[in-house]
């Protein structure tokens, strides 16, 4: 497989994905941060996902559509990514029944993880989705700015910096 | 596969998936509405999706995590529901490579309709929200309770029916 993928920098900054984009690159991430976001017309952006290292990256529901994303990619550090086309991949599920069972258990992995996501952000206070995100990503806090923690977990910089507070005082 | 499968009927207001339970069993509804939802510890209950036919349902993520669920799954009218082991099924994915590649898509599409909906949920009104609900259910609004549709929408009764004398009125 190794021939498929090529080695990219992505700087600090960088997009890996625009808005509006049809996505057909898949990444894969050796290292650095990339966020997951989507803005609203008055410009808010909502960070959805951090990806570290090791993991893929791409505009998921984009790749599989082929519909323009929503979702925008960008490195927070400088990045290494090893790119490919995704569907120079996907041919390959023809030849390769292991690989499609990967593709299969990676989609079941991402919705289990939106879902769960997705519920945590209704059901749980916002001091017990810190401490998740704390166990999801243990190095993260230190790698990239709080203000981007802080629209991860649904509150605003001052909540984030409360909370926090309140935890390192137990 | 057929022999997998067996002829369940789910009552008006039975549950196919209780809060809590481990989710085993996979059914495919021939016949009525089935509410996914979750409620918060005060009891308020969030209607998350509607199944209509034909299609799968079950408490996919507890499915595929084997932890307890909390989505529940309850007969919104009477139902025919064909109901089989997830296991046995899965079970098979070792030497039908077509089951696998379909159950690679039907985790794609969840994921992609989860993505969609969570992002129209931010990114448009309720009018809107309204609209999609309409185009995608286009029977289910006389065959449900309104306060479902409300639920499912994120919005009050009242809201709702706003909404609809809004859109009549045009």
């Amino acid at each position: 497989m190794k021939p498929l993928f090529e080695e990219t920098i992505l700087k600090k900054g960088a997009f890996f994905l625009q808005e509006g984009q049809i996505a057909t690159q898949i990444g894969f991430l050796r290292k650095g941060v990339v966020r997951a976001f989507y803005r609203t017309s008055e410009g808010i952006e909502y960070n959805k996902h951090f990806f570290v290292t090791p993991s893929f990256i791409g505009g998921y529901a984009s790749l599989i559509t082929h519909k323009p994303t929503t979702i925008v990619l960008q490195a927070l550090t400088d990045c290494e990514v090893l790119t490919s086309d995704f569907r120079q991949l996907t041919a390959l599920y023809d030849n390769h029944a292991d690989l499609e069972r990967i593709a299969r258990k990676l989609a079941e992995a991402y919705f289990v993880q939106k879902e769960e996501r997705e519920i945590d952000l209704v059901l749980l206070d916002a001091e017990k989705r810190y401490e998740i995100f704390q166990n999801q990503y243990p190095d993260l806090e230190q790698m990239i700015p709080q203000y981007h923690i802080a629209s991860y977990l649904g509150v605003s910089p001052t909540q984030l910096s409360r909370i926090r507070k309140k935890i390192s005082g137990r």
